[in-house]
């Protein structure tokens, strides 16, 4: 049997010039596309040769079973094809890549993989500050809200990292995410929500975490969006933002 | 007075097709170029315009110092240049982006920040996991060792996270990080480190945390390199490397 292969590609925030040099050539010849619904449209036009399949799903609602996307990699792969699995944003970060490389290794499928720019990244470059800005904290940690997939995540032992926090896919219970937060951390401590960051739409909230659900709400922020959360922020915080919520 | 600006450019880990299609034509378009010391020389061929100028440090040997970085910022900024400023790996994650955006928000200079792959997620793609895998983590988080930074990270609150740790600037005290990280986790925790992440000369080392210490040093790896920590190494860990090792 001709041995294929399939490459899991990241397709970044969602402008096409923010892909690598790397992904772009791998597209160009693709022969079979896997396309996840948070993708951005246009990646297509990357990959004329590709026979386009849609497996988005998007929150709980799943269109493509995981398994489905698992035999379809394989039995592409299986014809001898260069399939390319693309996902949105960074594929080593969420979005289920870990099970989806156990399942092509189990099948003696190779794999190959190429980064991309997560959607936290965008965000911070959108707001114009370090994610590690070293006289605020320590490093970084990305953690999803999924409830699906892990659990509420142990607010209190992130707190107690110091470290900046970027928080993914979040928005939709964006008031137990804050509630917990606040459980550890003080009200005033700078936060933001970047929704479609990285985009041309992209839509910025900076707010003491204190004041962040409410404010999100009435500024009618939702999914996909990213909050950020730690002293780093601080550093484009203007005093009203500050003022307005009791410490 | 002739207003320029300054990028924030993210090089990558070390191939110059792991730069975004953005960088690449915001390199093309470049006046001036400060360079620090990881980033790959070949870099300079996408800035055929460019005035080059080398402002590396490595470890604790400062060759130039950061205020002087930001005068040069500002002065060519000053003369209306388009300047770009390329920081190895991804700019908002460590390396002092924060400080240089302060420095040229100060002097009301415009500040692009263009995102690009850290060399902890090109360390994932080459051992083939997921830094996220949701059979294992609940997220992960980025921290250097670098003490002049941070002083040392607090290794019992990283572990309690549960999240895949990605430790940067460690090696020059691997046994030291190694310790820590034992206080809290227990030796069998699967890790790894990654040297040259995403380069042509990456050499990667898995290991159960108990000996990654040891064996680092007798492989001979050292400095740069990515330790990775956590449950989601085990994905590519095989049996001999778990059962050497007591638990």
């Amino acid at each position: 049997m001709n041995s294929g292969k399939v490459t899991l590609l990241s397709a970044g925030p969602g402008e096409l010039d923010l892909l690598t040099i790397r992904a772009a050539r791998v597209l160009a010849h693709a022969q079979v596309l896997l396309l996840d619904e948070l993708v951005i449209p246009d990646i297509v036009t990357l990959a004329p040769l590709a026979r386009i399949i849609r497996v988005g799903k998007r929150g709980g609602c799943r269109s493509t079973p995981q398994v489905f996307i698992h035999r379809l990699m394989r039995r592409y792969a299986a014809r001898g094809m260069n399939v390319v699995r693309v996902k949105g944003g960074e594929a080593l970060l969420f979005g289920r890549a870990g099970e989806e490389i156990a399942a092509l290794r189990e099948a003696g499928i190779e794999v190959e993989i190429v980064n991309g720019i997560s959607s936290g990244f965008a965000a911070a470059a959108g707001l114009g500050i370090s994610l590690t800005h070293r006289q605020h904290c320590q490093g970084v940690t990305f953690v999803t809200a999924h409830r699906e997939d892990h659990g509420a995540p142990d607010w209190a032992a992130l707190a107690a990292t110091r470290t900046t926090l970027a928080i993914y896919m979040g928005m939709s219970r964006l008031e137990q995410v804050c509630d917990g937060l606040l459980g550890a951390l003080a009200p005033r401590t700078p936060a933001a929500v970047v929704q479609w960051a990285g985009t041309r739409h992209e839509r910025r909230l900076l707010s003491p975490l204190g004041a962040l659900a409410q404010r999100a709400r009435d500024s009618g922020f939702g999914s996909p969006a990213v909050i950020l959360v730690g002293e780093a922020l601080g550093e484009v915080m203007s005093a009203p933002e500050w003022l307005s919520v009791a410490a």
